[in-house]
Order: C-alpha cells, then structure tokens, then sequence
C-alpha cells in the first residue's frame, strides 16, 4: 500500500480521486501496489464528499505525515503550487504535476532538487493531457536525436479553428460557441494568445534538447488575428490554418514559436480537429512520430496524473527527466529561422508577385490574391515583402514538407 | 559500458550497430552507460566490415560469454531465433527483438523464462516499427483499462491501398510497384495477406489484455480481393479502404481480426498514408489516443530495438511485459461482433435496399448500388444480407465512430 495526498480539489484533481477508485483494482496489479489517497488539500469544504474525512485546509498536515509518499499537485498556477511543490520534494516526497505553468517556469529548480533529494518530479499531464509524450520523448524515442518537435497543443484553440474552417464562422463566434461548451474559459487570453501552447512547448523543448527554454522570452503569437477571409484563402491554396508550437534544435541553439501555421492537407496534423491535439517528434532515425488524442479534459489528463504516480510507485528510473539551466543566447532569433509565408496582399497583380516570389500565388478576387513565398528568413521576407507594391494584409507561416 | 550481442546482420541488425554508432554519445548520455558491440552472429561473410573481428558464426561464442549481457534478435522467423532467445534467456542474458513472428508464437513462454530468470525479454521494434506502442500500452496509459485497440499495421499494405485510392492503379499494378521500390518483398504473402498485421494485433491483444492471443486463430483477411470498383463506391460513400487490425476486451473474453475496413474520412486513420502505420488505443480514461510513424525500415525500426537496450541497461522494471497463456474459448467468435457492413450489390433497386437497412444508400450505375448496413451482428448482417433481391458482389466491414 502507498498513500498519495492530492493538493487541489478541481476538474484534474477529482478526476485523479476518480481514476485511482475506477481502476482500482487494474491499477493496483500494474503498479504492484494499492494506491491510497490519504489526504486531499483545498480551500473549499466538501462536506457531501463521499470520503470526506480527507480533506484539510491545512498543507502542513500533508508535509509533516511521513506515510504520505506521493504528492500530486493539481492546484494550477504559480503559488502556492510552487511553494508546496518545492516542500514536499525537500521533505523527501515525490510530486506528481498536471501544472504546465509551474513545469515551465520552474522545471529546472524543481527537477533539481528532486534529483538531489533521490525522488522524483513528474509531469506527463503538463503536456497533451491524456496523450503519452513526455516519457515516450525519454524513453521509447532513446536511441534518437530528437530535431524538431512541432504540434497543435491548446484544444481551445483547436475547436475555434476547426470551427471557422468547417462552419465558415468567425473568431468571435467561434470562441462564443467554445465558452458555451465549457471548452474555452470565460477569460480566454492564455488560450487564444498562445500562452498554454507556449509553456507546453517550452517543456517538450527542455526535456528533448536538455537545457531549459523559458517561455517568458519565446515569441507567441495567437488567433486572436485570423479572419474567416484568411482561412478561406488557406483553403484556396490547399492548407488549413492551426495553432503550432515548434521547436528546432540547432547547434548549440534552440529555436522557439507560437503561432498559426498554414499546415498542408496532407500533413497528418491537418485533420487534427476540435479539442484534439497531436504533436509530431522527429528524430534523427525513426523520422516523424506523431502522438495524438485528446489534450485536456478531467479523465484523461487525471490517467495521466495517475499513470506517473504507479510508475513512481513501480520504482522506475526517471533520473532523466531533468534539463540544465541555460543562458539568454541559447534561444536563437526566430526571426533568423527559415520559413515560408503565405501572404494575402492588395492592390498589387499576379505578375509582379510571380516575380518576386514564384508561382504559387491564387488570385481571390478582383482587388486581393493570395500567396505562399519560397523559404528564407522571415527577415528577409520581411524585407522582400516590403518592396511588394499595394498593401500586405496577413501574413501567417507556412508549415514545410 | 554493457557488452551487447547483435544475431542477424540483415537490415534492423545492421541498423542497430548503425543507430549505436551514429548516437552513441546521446545514448551513453540516456542510458548511463557505454553500449558496446561485441560481437554480431551471421552466417555469411562481412570481411569488409570496418569491425570485421566482431563477427562469429558460432552461437555458442556468445552464449558462453559472461560480459555479453544483452542479446539483439535480429533474426526473424521462428528458428533459429526461437531456440537462440531461450538459451540466451535461460543463460540470464535480456534479450531485445523486433521478431514478431516468434513474439506472437511464443511469447508467453519466453516471457516466462525472462520473468523466472529476472532479465528482460523487450520487443517494441516488433509492431509498429519505431513507433511508441508497447512501452506506452503499460507505462504511460496504465491507469487506463484499455478496451480496444485498432489500426494500420501493415505498411506495405498501407502503401498498395494508398496507390490504388490516389492513383487509381488495381491491386496488382499497385503491387508492382511496392516491389519495384523495395516496400514488398517478393513473395508478398505475408503482408497482402494480413498475416503480418494479424501478429501484430496479437501482441497488442495480449500486452494490453493480459492473456495470450493464439495469432493461428484470428480471422484474417488480406487486401487481395479489394478491388478499384471498391475503393471508388467506398470514397461515394465518404469513406477510404484500410487494412485495419481489431481487437476489444469484452468481459473474459476478447474479439480480435484483421480485415480490410471503411473507415470515414473523418477519422483520423483515414489520413495515414504509404507506409506510415497508425495505432489507436481507447482507454476508459483517456478515450482515444493514437500513436503514428513509419512502421518498418532500417533505422525507425532498429531505434525502437535499441530503446530497448537502454531501458534494460537503466535498469528500468518491466516486469509487467508479461501476459497468462489462455485457453481456446477466450477468443471469442467475431462473427458474434457487432459492426457495420459495406455492401456491393446488382441486380436490386434501391428502394428494397432502403426497406432492408435504411437510408445510407448511393446508387453507383445502371446495374450497381451501394450501401452500409446498420450495425448488427456478422452473423444477423450475412443472413439478412441472404434476404436481398440480386447478387451482393462485395462486403467489406465499416468502422464506426
């Protein structure tokens, strides 16, 4: 028998309650173990709580009961999720984390001290939910040298893009329609502006290139942009627009963005719909490897919370999952990144835009048209964009074979 | 440093000491340890081999050596690697393979002896070539129960249907040229006729069920019989042609086939084109999660035999890669499954199809018509189907939502 405490009694922290009572017993015989839950932290009172006798108000209970183990943190936030993380990893307990926030701004400090305290800090949930990534990156994927990483991470945005391309509906309406659902939260800027995308991001870089990426200094963009006029365009040329986290390790450097990305209709990440997510791996031998499923909910980001309690339970090793600290050059200028971009221009005609970028130009209607550059810098782009006559009105980047 | 042995210098056992050699820093880095070659068992000939000294053509040298700890089954086919594996088992030495035949034959013995000797005996190469599925069944998605697992596990099959469906090419030219570019072996029977897949199934089936699936057993269908007519009615319909593995937990009793299957276009299967492979899992916790990649060739293949070898060198616990041997009424008879029929029919109208099994109907031609039944039993659909004015030219199985 193990006990756990579970800090934070919202949608992931009772789905953690629920899962380890549901499977109770298949949990049980994979983890070699019962897994109990001694003690629930939170602010609020429970009093209709079937169990209601583990809950305190008190972390302290928690911290000071050497019976409890395993601490599984699913307040969410910076503090006190920090605070009581940083505790319990020096009172010698292992922590379990859904907190993507926490992971990415912390990580490195946290994952230290677990080290030096020989317990374990882990954090399948921070990233795609209920989708296996982060040990597959360690573990099954070993033998690679992991280059890129790149993938749709925020399920909100995901619906509201889906969406505006299949109901022809606008960013407004769409996020409306995702607030309805329960999808989207009333204030949705973390989602929509790409900060979730971009923490989750920033943990798969520091985990498979090894030195941390903070994702304070990463450029971000969200949808909060995209019209209906730019996803129909898209379509025009053959491509749907998504919100893409990417990272690129190169050298002794990373590159690092958030932002929507004119994906292929032939790149498995296209069909990725709704709130589901899906995040390519490319390694060195194995090529691309994509991992998919459904990135938030309470069950499935709760199994994931569960799955890395019975493998601390099981004794695994997990001295790998920690990255060094880095300084302000390893992040690359990502303005210095190869890309193409597509771009809805005015007031400007085919001819001239063939012969500053190629072929690859659409023409919409009679005043706008419509193109993708070849790749270069986006300085250069930039720069090249400049010299177009007429007006630029989007210009979104354009995922490569 | 761990001494390994590689048996079988064919393409994933030179594959291995390539990726070795090519990432050894990286997984001296992840393993803790040096991997070392030590020796490689083949019966022909390397003489221009930069490590020529390595090579032996007698078992017994490395069987006998006590620093060679882990043993690399490259072999395939049943023997020699079956007798290979449990001397090298029973001699205490972990053995890794990509040999599915020999896993889905005889793994529940073999995993037995490991079990006994307490070494491993690890085969994630063995589906899904470089793709994370085995590790991730009992790690990441432990706190599921998994209920069903299907997918594209063939490439060379993927690749044929996939020319047949794009190109409009029949079955036999899309053959040719799967063997023109070496995705096809020569005799193609194995894969054309779901006999490889069905293996794979099987392993899935039995890690993820606990109990062995007898692979001799399964109803296995090839792709032999699919013909354009079927791909062109089927894309009328909505839906592509995949050669699908099946398999469900259902109380004591689990359901297992391989068959071609309609899976609509909004399925994220039905975008895994060429020779990609594509697994999904459903779990009572996390739903669907699905897992892509290259499922064969050199280098994706030998990174998920040499993941292993780093696993086993951490000293992680694996002690649930194991499954019970099963008797004969565990396999319960699929034709008692329910599921959905895709039918090609003449010489009926479509208002008696409409009477028979509702709406869902296309009339193709003058003489032809297609439809998808309402799920039922195999079993109910075949007589039901008997009942049907006319002569039903193909019935093809469909995937529901």
């Amino acid at each position: 028998m193990i006990n756990i405490a579970i800090l934070g009694y919202g949608t992931v922290g009772s789905g953690v309650y629920e899962v380890i009572g549901t499977n109770a017993d298949s949990i049980k015989r994979k983890a070699g173990k019962q897994i109990v839950v001694k003690k629930i932290l939170d602010l609020r009172d429970f009093d209709d709580h079937p169990q209601k006798e583990l809950f305190t108000k008190n972390y302290d209970e928690i911290l000071s009961d050497n019976e409890i183990e395993i601490v599984v943190e699913t307040i969410g936030g910076l503090e006190p999720a920090y605070r009581f993380t940083k505790s319990a990893l020096l009172a010698g307990k292992s922590v379990v984390t859904s907190n993507k926030e926490l992971v990415a701004a912390h990580g490195t400090e946290l994952l230290g001290i677990a080290r030096e305290q020989n317990v374990n800090y882990l954090f399948e949930a921070s990233v795609g939910g209920g989708i296996p990534i982060i040990r597959p990156l360690n573990g099954c994927l070993a033998a690679n040298e992991i280059t890129e990483i790149f993938g749709i991470l925020n399920g909100t945005t995901n619906y509201i893009l889906t969406k505006m391309i299949k109901d022809g509906i606008s960013f407004e309406t769409a996020l409306a329609q995702a607030q309805e659902k329960g999808y989207a939260e009333r204030n949705p800027a973390a989602d929509v502006e790409g900060h979730d995308a971009c923490r989750k991001i920033c943990i798969l870089a520091s985990l498979a290139f090894g030195k941390a990426v903070d994702s304070s200094v990463i450029h971000t963009e969200g949808i909060t942009n995209i019209t209906l006029d730019d996803v129909k365009a898209a379509e025009a040329l053959g491509y749907v627009i998504k919100l893409i986290g990417y990272t690129k390790s190169e050298e002794d450097k990373v590159i690092c963005r958030v932002s929507p990305m004119l994906v292929p209709n032939d790149n498995p990440l296209s069909g990725v719909e709704d709130v589901f997510n899906a995040i390519m791996v490319r390694g060195n031998q194995v090529g691309d490897v994509m991992f998919y499923g459904r990135g938030a909910g309470k069950l499935p980001t709760a199994s994931a919370v569960v799955a890395d309690v019975i493998d601390i339970v099981k004794g695994s090793d997990n001295k790998n999952f920690i990255w060094e600290s880095s300084d302000k050059d390893y992040i690359d200028d990502y303005k210095k990144a190869e890309i193409a971009m597509f771009v809805r221009a005015s007031g400007t005609d085919e001819a001239s835009v063939k012969a500053l970028f190629g072929d690859k130009t659409v023409v919409l209607n009679k005043t706008e048209l419509c193109f993708i550059t070849p790749a270069d810098t986006e300085e250069n782009l930039v720069k090249k964009l400049s010299m177009l006559d007429g007006e630029v009105i989007t210009t979104i980047r354009v995922m490569q074979d």
